[in-house]
C-alpha cells in the first residue's frame, strides 16, 4: 500500500495523459477535480490489487460525458458520497474500495476524488490500461462481468440505478441519462468482487502512469543517450514519426469528435508523410500511406522538445510532435478484446496487427 | 369493491376514449394488451380509493412512449412483474394495489394488465381525469408528491430506478431512456400511500369512464328525446360545434403529434367555422373565431351518428363531428393546476377561463 498526495496526482495526471492515447479528456480537468476534493493534507490509500480480498466490493467510479462540461458545471460538493450511498444502499452492503475504470485522460483521478471524498482506499488498476469511448470497451467486459447494476449521480441531486441485458445497452441507456443531465455525470458500474477485479484488471497501472510522469519530468535531467531515447526507454514507446501537423480535420457527429491529423515529416523523415485518423482516441497511424498502428494499441503524440503528450483537443497547426506507438494490454489481442475495441469496431476496415510487428513491416517496405 | 372482467374492459376503453381528449393513444391498443394479459377468465379487483388504508403502498402504472410502438413491441411476458418486484424490492415493502395514472387512452388499461399479471387490486382513482403527455401533469404533483422514486422496465430486461429533484427532471431522464429502450417502456412512478392518494387523485374515474362506455353504448336505444341530447345528458358533455372535418394540418416535433384541425359548420352551425389546436390532446377549439375551450377542461370530437370519441391519429377529412367540451378535475382550475397544465404551459396566449363560462360567454356575442 502507498499512499497518495499531491505530489502523486501530478505525476497521475502526466502519465494519464499519455495512457490517453490522445483521448479520455484532459487529466488536467481530472487534477483539479482531485486536488479541489483532497484539499491541502488528505491522502488516498493505494492498494495493490492482489491485497485486496476476494470477497470484497470493489466499484469502479468514472465521469461519462464531456470532461469540460463537468469542469463547467462543478463538482465535488455531493456526487461521490451520493453515488457510493446510493451504491452501497442499493447492494446492502458496504464498499471496499474504489477503482478506475479507465487510466488514460480525466478518468484517472476521477476515482481519487472519490475516494478522497469518501474515505476509501482506491485499488491500482482500471479496466482499460488507456482511454476508450465507450463504457462497454473494458477488460471485464471480455470477462462477462455485467456493467450493471450501474449507479449514475448528477451535481443537482438527480440518480439513476439501471440493470441493463448487457454492455451495450448499459452505454445506451447511461449515455442518454448523461446528454438529459446536461452532458457530464459521475458513474459507479462494473460493481464486482476482488477475486474478478484481480483476474481480469489491468493490473497496477496506477503506479505504471506515474513512472510515466516521472520519466517526462526527468527527461531533461538524462545523463545517458539523448532525452528522446531516454524517454521512450523508459516509456516503452515505439517511433512511429516524427513530424509537423501541417492539417487538421476535425468533426463532431453528436456523439464522437471525429478528425484526421496530417504530419509532414521533419529530420530523418523529411520528405515523408504520416496520418493519424482519430475519434475521441487516436485509432490509426499510417507512414507514407501504410499503417503502422491502431486500436486497441495506443497512438500517442508527444511534443518533440518536452515529451509532453497532447490530447487531440490541443493538436494545433504546425506543432511538431513525435508519433509514438504502445502495446496495449495482452486481453485486449485475445478475440473478444478486438470485437470489443478492434479497428472494425470503429469502422476502420482492416484486420489488427500488433503495433511492433506492423513497425517491422512497414520498415521492410 | 367490484370486479372487472373482459366486459368491463370493454367499456372501460370506450369511455378512455372519451377522457383522452383526443390523445393518450387508442384505448383500442390497451384493450388489447389488458384482454392478452387477463386471458378468458381472470377478473381484478377494483377497489374504492376510500378503502384502501392509510399506510397501504400504492404505485401508479403506465405506459410512457408511443402506444403504437408498444404494440408493435409486444408486451405481457414479463414486464409487468418485472416493474413490480424491482419496486418491492427497492422499498423493501409489499404493493397493496396498482392505480392508473391516466384515465384518458391507452393508460387507462395498462395498470388493468399489471394488476392481473401480479395479483394485485387496482384503485379506482388516477392522476388526471383525463390524459396529458408529459408525466409531471398529475394532480399528485400539485401535491408536491414526487415522481420518483420511479422505476422503468422494458420488453428485454433492462430496467432503471431513479431519482429526481423535480418530477420535471423525472420527464426529463425517463423520456430519454424512453427513447434509448425504443420509443416505449413501462413506468411505475408517484409512488405513495393511501392517504396521499385519497388526497390528492381524481376519485371514482374508472367507474366513471364505464358510466361513458355505456352511455356511448346504450345512444341507439334512447327513449326520452334524440339519442344526442341523452348522450350529451349522460357524459355531462357541453355542445361546441358541430361540423364536417373540412382541413387538417399534423406536423410532428419529434417528441409530439401537432397540429390543427378545421370544421365547416352543418345544421345549425352552417355558414360557421371551428378550428381545434392539438399537441397529442385537443388543446383549444375556437368557434368563429372565438376560444370556446382551452386545456385543461377537456375538448373531444365524437361522430355524429354513434358518438364513438376520435383521436387525434383517427381524424379524417370529410368526417362529421361533434365538438365537445368537458368541466376538468377540479384540482387543475387551481393555480399550481394551471401552472402544470393551462394554456400557457402549451405556449397557447390566453387565460384559462373555464369552458362553461366560454361558451357562455361566445353565445351572448
Amino acid at each position: 500500500m502507498r499512499k497518495i498526495g499531491r505530489r502523486e496526482v501530478e505525476l497521475i495526471a502526466l502519465g494519464a495523459s499519455l495512457l490517453g492515447s490522445g483521448g479520455g479528456g484532459d487529466p488536467y480537468i481530472g487534477k483539479l477535480i482531485a486536488l479541489g476534493t483532497m484539499g491541502e493534507d488528505t491522502q488516498v490509500d493505494l492498494i495493490d490489487p492482489m491485497e485486496v480480498p476476494d470477497d470484497a466490493f470493489v466499484v469502479p467510479v468514472a465521469m461519462m460525458g464531456a470532461p469540460t462540461i463537468m469542469m463547467e458545471k462543478g463538482i465535488g460538493s455531493i456526487e461521490f458520497s451520493s453515488l457510493i450511498k446510493t451504491m452501497e444502499s442499493f447492494f446492502g452492503k458496504k464498499i471496499f474500495a474504489v477503482m478506475p475504470a479507465e487510466a488514460g485522460g480525466c478518468n484517472s483521478l476521477i476515482p481519487l476524488a472519490a475516494a478522497a471524498q469518501c474515505g476509501l482506499p482506491m485499488v491500482d488498476c482500471d479496466g482499460m490500461g488507456r482511454a476508450f469511448p465507450e463504457l462497454q470497451m473494458v477488460t471485464f467486459t471480455i470477462g462477462g462481468i455485467s456493467a450493471t447494476p450501474m449507479c449514475l449521480a448528477d451535481e443537482k441531486g438527480n440518480s439513476c440505478i439501471f440493470r441493463t441485458i448487457s454492455n451495450k445497452w448499459a452505454e445506451e441507456i447511461a449515455r442518454s441519462v448523461t446528454m438529459s443531465c446536461g452532458g457530464s455525470v459521475l458513474v459507479s458500474l462494473f460493481p464486482m468482487e476482488g477475486w474478478q477485479m484481480k483476474q481480469w484488471s489491468v493490473k497496477n497501472i496506477v503506479t505504471r502512469s506515474m513512472q510515466i510522469g516521472k520519466a517526462i519530468e526527468n527527461v531533461k535531467k538524462t545523463v545517458d543517450g539523448t532525452p528522446e531515447e531516454a524517454f521512450l526507454k523508459e516509456s516503452e514507446g515505439i517511433l512511429l514519426f516524427r513530424g509537423k501537423i501541417s492539417d487538421l480535420l476535425r468533426e463532431t457527429n453528436g456523439k464522437f469528435n471525429t478528425g484526421r491529423v496530417i504530419l509532414d515529416g521533419i529530420a530523418e523523415f523529411k520528405g515523408q508523410k504520416a496520418s493519424v485518423v482519430l475519434q475521441n482516441e487516436n485509432l490509426m497511424a499510417e507512414v507514407n500511406g501504410t499503417i503502422v498502428a491502431t486500436t486497441p494499441d495506443l497512438i500517442c503524440m508527444v511534443d518533440t522538445e518536452t515529451f509532453r503528450p497532447i490530447t487531440t483537443e490541443n493538436l494545433k497547426y504546425g506543432k511538431r510532435v513525435l508519433l509514438l506507438g504502445y502495446q496495449c494490454y495482452e486481453a485486449w489481442r485475445s478475440p473478444g478484446g478486438l470485437e470489443l475495441v478492434g479497428p472494425r469496431y470503429f469502422g476502420i476496415d482492416t484486420d489488427y496487427v500488433p503495433v511492433e510487428e506492423r513497425v517491422k513491416g512497414a520498415r521492410h517496405v
